[in-house]
């Protein structure tokens, strides 16, 4: 049941210390595991029922054992990075029972009035459970950087405040797993272009996309910010190259995996007596 | 991309009106449709792609368009009936972005501090979405009524609260589809024992559920009160034979897409001018 990778994508993809810009590491690059779209396809397919198997033992000792751990998938890109297609080819391939997905969009009057990781909070996945968040605590040193929203002595003591609550979360047995979907800005043309030429993808495309386009750079800048300051061994930062579909998804479907192996997750023991419970269903 | 099908699960599964008594439905038959396991399988595989494909266009239509409608799908069924299974083998062919799952256990004591419908409204699927109720607002007129956790005054008015719910809902755009997993008392013994047979399965066990088979007739009377009280022309209740999980699976499959066919959702026109786009993105 249990295929080990002989791959170590945590180590491939985590983002090396100090990185001095993004431009470092190539969108298109495929460093690990499969160099072909159809070898990554049938790569990933590979994963899934072992994916499934794995969370359904994490999902099985939360319900009728102790356990206590869960798993918190981020989600961050620029607009045509993937982060739904991942949900869509990654996630789609385990038992939505065991998902929780969350989406962060522009807070609701609500939410901006409270502490910028008070949505967030809500949605951390309790014990048993697969979170996803596409989107995240990051926005809050992303868009609201680029466009001031709140004044530097806002933004920047959030670092710390994410990195305080990823290693609260991580202590209480979350284990954090944080990508950036890394594209170029040639990509992201090409992508947008293609939403425009597809009236099945209209849906897909929104004028403000290109406005922010125009803030390339200084979204570079603020993620290549958010990378450094926030990875931490507690919760790490990997950069996913993601100009190729194909890779992306396989890769963030093998660090997934890779995660979810090192957790070991076991169908829990009986809390109760086998065979007193045999004799009594019998019996019914 | 749409395959028609000629079959009306429907109609074929709807509750007859003034059912006499359960016992009247087969719960092992295979009215219309696949007539064994393997073509039960792959006809259920077959709709998959469809299933997604209408469902991305739902979801489409609240996400770029001006779609107000969902889909609320609600599960009951005595335990062992297959609700959780149905999410994962017929929900877990679409893309999960577009699921909202909810089970509903027993109520906490904030939940009970409210009405009954209170957490169940909390949970109506938005535009767009299928929602999924494991469990739902009948577990109000079942456990409830067999165990007298609230006295008849209490629980006899719920009939009439849920038909009037269930038609604000009907009307406000949500189509409310409702399938009760009927099984045997016998399938139900070999479940249970058959989780105490395999170790993989002990977590899905719980010695209550003995307990609850005690008031089998009971609950099968409180059942055949809430198919024929709460089946109305807006939200009608649907009777699946689930004795065989694979037709089980492949009728709950065939009425969503059913459901799904008849809304005919449709990938929203663009809401922006896509040759002036173009020509911004071109130059971006």
């Amino acid at each position: 049941m249990a295929k080990k990778t002989p791959l170590d994508p945590a180590a491939a993809f985590r983002v090396p210390s100090g990185l001095a810009e993004l431009s470092a590491i190539d969108p298109a690059g495929t460093p690990i595991g499969p160099q072909d779209k159809e070898s990554g396809a049938a790569a990933l397919a590979d994963l899934g029922p072992d994916l499934a198997a794995l969370q359904e033992k994490l999902y099985a000792g939360a319900t009728g054992g102790s356990e206590h751990r869960s798993v918190l998938l981020v989600l961050q890109g620029m607009d045509t990075s993937g982060k739904d297609g991942v949900v869509d080819k990654v996630l789609g391939l385990v038992n939505p029972a065991g998902l929780r997905l969350a989406s962060f969009k522009k807070p609701t009057p609500e939410e901006l009035a409270h502490d910028f990781l008070w949505r967030i909070e809500k949605q951390v996945p309790a014990a048993g459970l697969i979170g996803v968040f596409n989107r995240s605590q990051y926005e809050d040193v992303l868009v609201v950087r680029v466009h001031d929203l709140v004044p530097p002595a806002v933004w920047e003591p959030r670092y710390a405040a994410i990195n305080d609550f990823e290693q609260r979360l991580t202590d209480s047995g979350v284990t954090v797993v944080k990508c950036f979907l890394h594209i170029s800005k040639e990509v992201q043309k090409e992508r947008l272009l293609a939403r425009l030429d597809d009236p099945t993808k209209f849906w897909k495309y929104n004028p403000g996309d290109v406005d922010e386009r125009g803030y390339w750079d200084d979204y570079q800048a603020a993620y290549l910010d958010a990378l450094n300051r926030c990875s931490t061994d507690a919760a790490p930062w990997h950069v996913i190259p993601s100009d190729r579909k194909w890779y992306r998804n396989w890769a963030i479907g093998a660090l997934l995996h890779q995660k979810l192996t090192e957790l070991d997750p076991q169908y829990p023991p009986a809390e109760f007596d086998v065979e007193v419970e045999k004799g009594r269903v019998a019996a019914s």
